[in-house]
C-alpha cells in the first residue's frame, strides 16, 4: 500500500501539515505540496467540439502521483468553511482528466483509499462538516473509499499541538498505516 | 438598492449564466465574470509579521464592486460538489482584505444581502446542500442576510430550460428584484 | 400512480398541512394523518432471539397504506430541526417490518417515488438542510426515488400563506400530480 | 460541575451505552434512561389560546433532572438517520415547558454544555452528520455550548468494543470530566 499524502494550503509548516506530519511520522510515503505546482483553473470545455484543449502547466505530474499510490490523504486547511482555491483546483482538473483516455483514472481511483485532514477555527467539528460532506460526495462519486476524516482545532501557527483529541486520532492513524507497509 | 451578479464559472452562457438572466432580466444591475479578472489565490500571511504582502492582482477591482452594492447574487456551478475553484479564490481573498484598513470591508458587508444560484447534475438538490450550508456559514460569519438560493438541475448547455422550478423560481427573485429599483 | 400524502403533524391544519393540501388540490390521493394511528416506539429486538415481539398497535394498517402507494408525500413540520416524533416513530419501526415476512417491504419501497413537504422557522431554508440530507438518506438506504422537497417559512397558524415561492413550488407539485393520474 | 447522561435508546446495553459507561466511568454523575419514563408526544398547541394543556406524563420529572445539571450528554444510536423517536419525545417537548412560567428553562440552558454520542453504521461517519447537524442547531437555538461529539461504528450489539478510535474519544472525555468534578 503506497501512501500520498496531497498538501493544499497555501502556506507551509501550518496546522493541517503538522497533523499530516504525525500521521505519516516513521511511514515511507510521498509528500505532495500542490502550492509547488502550477495548476491553472480549470476551463470547462467538457460540452466543446474536439473537448478539453491541451493544458501547459504541472497538472498531470500531480495525477501521476495521485494515481500511483493506494492511499491517499487529502489535507486542506478550512478557508471560509471549504477547502482552500488551491485544493478545490486540484479537484476541478478531475472534469479534465477523467475524460483523458491517455490516464485510466476513473477505475484506477475506484481501488484507493481516502482519508481527510483539515483544521480550522470558528467551532470547526460543526462549521466543516459541509467540507467534510463535499468530501464524502466526491469519493462516493468516483468511487473511492472514505476511511475517515479529522477535523482540528486550530487557528493561530502551533495551535493544533493543543488540540489533543486531533493528536491522538494520527497516532492512531498512524499506527494504522505503520501495519499496512 | 444596488445589484451585483458575481458569476464564478469557467465558461460563459453556461446554466448557471442562464439563470442569472432570468433572475436580473429587465433590472439594472452590475455583472462581474470573475473570469474576466487576474485574480491570485491567497497566500495565508495572516500570521506574518507585516501582515499581507502587496498583491498585484485585480482583486480590488472586484472587491470595490462588492462593496459597492447591496445585493450580491453569488453565482456558480456546482464543480465537484462545491464552488468553482475561481468563486473560491474570490473568497479566500477575502481573509486579506478584511484586515486591510483602507477598506472598511466588515462593516460593509453586514448591510449586504446574499443569493445563491448553482446549477448540476448527479442529483444537486441533495447533493449541493453542502454548498448551500457553506454559504450559509460564510454569511452568517461576515453577517451578510442570506436571503435565498436556487439550485438548478443541469448539465448540458441549455439543460437548465427544462428545470421549470428553477425557472419559476428566477422569474419570482426578478419580480422581487423590479419592485426594490 | 397512486399518491399517499403521511402528515407527521400534531395538530391539524397546520401550515404543513395547507401546503399538502394545495399539493394534492384536484388529485385523487388517500390521506394519512399519523396522530390517528396508535403507533408505538420501536422496541430494538433486531439482535434478540425470535426476532421482535408482536406489537399490539395500529401500525400494520399505517404500513399497508404506505405499501399500496406509488407517490409518497412525506410531510412534517420542522420541529427541533428535525422531523416530529410521530414520523420519526413511522420510520423507527421501518426496522422491524422490514424483517417481517409477511410484507415485502424492501422490494415495494424500491418502485416508490419520494417527496417531503417541511415547514418551521429560524431560517428553515438553511436549518432544515439537515432534515432534507436525513430524508436523503433514507431513501438512498432503501431505494426510494427522492423526487423533491420544498421548505416552508411559516411558525404561526396561516403563515405559510405569506410564502410566494413555497405556494408556487406546491402548484407545480400539483401540475405535475394531475398529469399522473 | 454535576454530569447528566440522557440515554435514548430502545433498549438497554447496546453499543450507544457502553460508550457512554465508558464515559463516565469512575466519575460521579447521574444517569438518565428515557425509556423509564412515560413521556408522551408534543400537541402542539403553541398557537392555542390558553396556551397548553397541562399534560400527564413523567416529563417534569425528566426536565428537572435536565435542569438540576451543567453537563450534558445526550446518548442515542443512529435510527434512520437520526435520534430515536424516544430522544425526539424529548426534545420536541422543550416548545411547551420553554413557555412554562415554573421553570426558567431557557436561563437554564444557557449555562449548560452538551455532548452528544451516537452509534450507528452504513458509513455512520458521513451519513450521521446530518444528526451531528441537528443537535448543533438546537444547541445554538437555546445557547447551549456544544463541546463535542462523538459518532461510534457500531450495528451489532458489543460491535463498538472494535471501534478503537471511538474508545479512545471516550477514553479522554472521561479523563476531562474526572479533572471537573
Amino acid at each position: 500500500m503506497k501512501i500520498l499524502t496531497i498538501l493544499g494550503s497555501s502556506r507551509r509548516e501550518g496546522n493541517t501539515e503538522y497533523l499530516v506530519r504525525k500521521i505519516v511520522d516513521g511511514v515511507q510515503h510521498t509528500e505532495l505540496f500542490l502550492g509547488d505546482y502550477k495548476l491553472d483553473p480549470i476551463i470547462d470545455e467538457r460540452h466543446r467540439e474536439g473537448g478539453f484543449n491541451e493544458t501547459h502547466d504541472d497538472y498531470e505530474s500531480v495525477l501521476e502521483q495521485l494515481l500511483a499510490h493506494d492511499i491517499i490523504v487529502f489535507a486542506t486547511p478550512v478557508y471560509w468553511f471549504g477547502m482552500s482555491a488551491q485544493m478545490k483546483v486540484f479537484f476541478d482538473r478531475w472534469s479534465q482528466y477523467l475524460r483523458d483516455e491517455r490516464f485510466n483514472m476513473k477505475a484506477a481511483l475506484q481501488n484507493k483509499q481516502a482519508y481527510v485532514v483539515t483544521t480550522g477555527g470558528s467551532n470547526p467539528h460543526i462549521t466543516a462538516l459541509p467540507l467534510i460532506q463535499q468530501f464524502g460526495h466526491i469519493f462516493d462519486f468516483v468511487g473511492m473509499t472514505y476511511k475517515d476524516y479529522m477535523i482540528g482545532n486550530a487557528v493561530k501557527p502551533g495551535e493544533v499541538k493543543e488540540d489533543i483529541l486531533a493528536l491522538q486520532k494520527a497516532k492512531q492513524w498512524n499506527e494504522h498505516f505503520k501495519t499496512l507497509i
